[in-house]
């Protein structure tokens, strides 16, 4: 699990960061690439990476302004011309779904591969075995959405090995153990923690949407690993800040020593900042939350497990 | 007057070609820039040149394929946070209006400037006392437009000092002179020859969509300084060219020979042929018209202007 960021920038496409989008790459867990936001030159951003556009499975969208959305329809097509067959969803706000519609019917645009495209609410907009993914509104004068990537926990797997040694054969007892029972077998007591694998505790990671500081970032946010957090603008920027729907270094900051994340990555900086900038931006953010660091463009972040302790 | 090729590439990003876009320079002529399609990443392109956004005065699109237009919609809204304040017109087939309407509706993109979408017919589709500029619809399965673009021949200049010099105030005299017919002045019989510059002839430029060989192609292109053709296969991809409704390298020198152009050049090649296989490609259109070159992403060509001869 690797947090992939493609573009960095905030508004307007520059030389040093590209407007944003950012790729989790789930590719040992399910052999897939999750977007975040898809800004124009996102794919070509990805002709620089190992990533694979018939790997993307899902699209998710924060909110609908260009530098969030214009390059979609592009990556989708490529997507088709490059042989990418396998289904796509693509989550977004309301207007999603008129805007790929249009882009794509004017060119047409025929593509080899299933999309659905689904306008979402507030909640859970994605579940299935291994993850839960979940909405809230934030506050950003348009809606804007702020998504909870949860992944499930994992039972440690069955020592088969050390079972079928002891000629305990695959049944019922298999299921006992795997269920955390003790369970007698030829006159011994097989203690289930000796069968199983260490389980992993699920990850999880918080990506944001453009927004002011609001209550709903800290309820996305509670103890993530990760957080992915916009800082448009510094600490001295503030009123510009609060005045375009945009969240300072230090915001960004205290929302994430008040949700008690583990790491905070901010991003979506301000083309008015040059690398020197960033050095200062992410300054600002650590008198509030040590745990900072600031994204580039082609960057990568693992998040990794942490197995739970077994008493 | 210079071509300035932003985008060289066909159907998909790539490293070495970006999808379509060129630049038409008229800095001197008219303090604009004219933009043929606007693929993806134009803008993104043009922040290695010397192009301001907030020059393009123009943008005429050749058809609706995403490889010529999705970066519409992105160029149009950095132009306005720029600060571009001056009015554009944007010319192209039917459907574009609606694209762009949606696209900048659900992003709420509010432009500063006043932004005029003309969905053409073949015809004039603008003259003005510079420039007359042509559509003809060519052959490439949808609406795709190929444009001629024609500056007009300007007098020479009046020679205002030297009629001071001889005494001659500015009235009728001067303007006899200028519609050049000779005059009696002081006993003196003033030719206009003496009076006036060298007359410029206009220069003429034809920018071509998408096309298989056709008629229309030879028409717009007539003795031309310069035709932009594409060449998407080379002569041994002939089978693929006419199927994907495209033309190959000797396609596009034929055309050049016929309409008797001083110059071809090509471009929107497949991503299939790197830079060696170009090369290839621009010695096979030579076989057949000698003054042909291949575009690269980022070069300029420049289109000099010729004086009239007078006898
Ligand atoms: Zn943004
Ligand atoms: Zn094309």
């Amino acid at each position: 699990m690797d947090v992939f960021f493609l573009g960095t920038g905030a508004g307007v496409p520059a030389k040093l960061r590209n407007v944003t989008s950012i790729a989790l790459k789930l590719l040992e867990e399910r052999g897939a690439v999750w977007l975040f936001d898809c800004g124009e030159a996102t794919q070509h951003q990805i002709l620089h990476t190992n990533i694979r556009p018939r790997r993307i499975e899902k699209v998710f969208i924060t909110h609908l302004h260009g530098d969030h959305i214009y390059g979609l329809p592009g990556l989708l097509s490529s997507r088709s011309f490059q042989g990418g067959d396998s289904d796509v969803t693509v989550y977004g706000p309301k207007g999603l779904k008129d805007y790929l519609e249009i882009s794509l019917k004017v060119s047409k645009t025929y593509l080899k591969y299933n999309l659905e495209v689904v306008e979402i609410e507030e909640g859970v907009v994605f579940e299935d075995n291994q993850f839960v993914v979940e909405a809230k509104l934030l506050d950003h004068g348009l809606p804007s959405f702020g998504y909870r990537v949860v992944e499930k926990d994992r039972p440690g797997t069955l020592k088969v090995d050390k079972l079928q040694a002891l000629g305990v054969k695959p049944g019922p007892i298999y299921k006992q153990i795997k269920e955390g029972e003790s369970v007698h077998f030829n006159g011994q007591l097989l203690d289930p923690i000796d069968f199983q694998g260490t389980p992993q505790k699920g990850r999880i990671v918080t990506i944001l949407g453009d927004t002011r500081p609001c209550d709903a970032v800290i309820t996305l946010a509670e103890e993530a690993d990760l957080l992915i957090h916009e800082a448009t603008f510094s600490e001295e920027d503030s009123e510009l800040a609060h005045e375009y729907y945009h969240s300072t270094t230090v915001q960004a900051g205290d929302a994430a020593r008040t949700a008690k994340v583990k790491k905070l990555c901010l991003t979506h900086i301000s083309s008015r900042y040059d690398r020197e900038g960033g050095e200062r931006l992410v300054q600002e953010a650590r008198t509030v939350f040590p745990e900072t660091i600031i994204a580039e463009d082609l960057m990568e972040v693992s998040i990794t497990i942490e197995k739970i302790n077994q008493t």
